[in-house]
């Protein structure tokens, strides 16, 4: 009989959501999530233009954690709404950034309806924290601030029944790219799984804001990025 | 050539969206949004069993005010995520309430999910309010509560462009069904173009809460409700 048990599998874990587009971010994000809760996964498809490319990845991540629960949701009215290259194939994606104000990647309130889908799950499945892995170091859009995400939290709080009591949790919001990075490498996270591309679905353009942001997070951290380049 | 010429006519209103499901609530707050706004109606499909019934009202309501802008989105993740007799169709809807708690038509966080397409929708065409019919007086639910729609508007605040200003409103939050039916033939709203039924689709069953709740404020308003009944 062994005599170390790990500690973990004798205790019942609270539930928690994390929403995973199966980029490097929700991929940390989930390694963070899986050292404090039972994860359940949920991937929001809104016909973004590496729907199934990003799907793979998912699957792969989930396999990887083992998680069970699972939800797959198309939420394509984001697509029928329009206002961003992401999602309107009319628009074409920069390979630079706009010169002023928001880009056109910019998906309307985009955040805000990602979780309330992972809200509402919360609600069915009785998850008591919702994981998302925005950072507002490298951004510029509002719905991936601290101060979003506090508001949408109390928000939570005074729109669900009396027992329902859901964390919000941002555990990257204050690290850029380069320490998201190492933070996955310290908890062994399977960054190369991961899927980033906003433009190619077989090997990554390398050209794209996503792209670019990813390899110069590897190229500062100091280690080569596993994910094959076009 | 006519004297007297419409002051509003000249006047370039403000874009306001209003949240129409198709009942008495959303038709008079149609009716209220109408004295400030330029109306746009959304309506959204989150595959409620009166859907069909619900489209039919919505679609008589946008034609009565003469409605342009128009979008009926699908958001039947609702429907996949379940947790409520409106949208799973094997829990039976009940004729008497619940004794305690929350009633089975709760569906989790809906308010949250709908005004989330609501402001990404008031983003893309530029409109500055969103409307939505709920009160509080006779609802237990806590997405229909003052205070969860003062949360929501600071939270649209934070999560929005900076050039972008939303504001939420609430017109029949502080009314009952009979100030809000005494409120409509005010305005002369079209009453007789709504449907509130929760288990019927041709003529309304009387017996759902969503009926009683209606017929008790036509009978308490002292005129006869316009649609039939069963």
């Amino acid at each position: 009989m062994p005599h170390i048990v790990p500690n973990r599998s004798r205790v019942k874990l609270n539930l928690g959501i994390v929403l995973v587009s199966g980029g490097l971010d929700s991929c940390v994000t989930a390694a963070i999530a899986a050292e404090h809760v039972e994860l359940a996964f949920l991937h929001l498809n809104y016909r973004q233009r590496t729907e199934a490319r990003e799907l793979v990845a998912f699957t792969a991540l989930a396999e990887h954690f083992r998680v069970k629960k699972r939800l797959v949701v198309d939420i394509s009215h984001m697509h029928q709404i329009g206002g961003s290259s992401l999602v309107d194939e009319s628009i074409a994606v920069p390979e630079e950034e706009t010169e002023a104000g928001l880009p056109n990647t910019y998906v309307p309130f985009r955040n805000a309806n990602l979780l309330g889908v992972a809200v509402a799950w919360a609600e069915v499945i009785d998850a008591t924290s919702v994981y998302i892995g925005a950072h507002e170091e490298e951004s510029v859009y509002p719905d991936c601030r601290h101060e979003f995400f506090k508001a949408y939290e109390e928000m939570i709080a005074a729109g669900t029944g009396p027992q329902t009591h859901i964390r919000l949790q941002t555990p990257l919001i204050a690290l850029d790219k380069t320490a998201i990075i190492r933070r996955g490498l310290e908890l062994a996270a399977p960054l190369h799984l991961t899927w980033s591309c906003y433009q190619n679905t077989h090997k990554a353009c390398g050209k794209c804001m996503s792209c670019r942001l990813r390899l110069a997070g590897f190229l500062r951290a100091g280690i080569k990025d596993p994910i094959p380049y076009d």
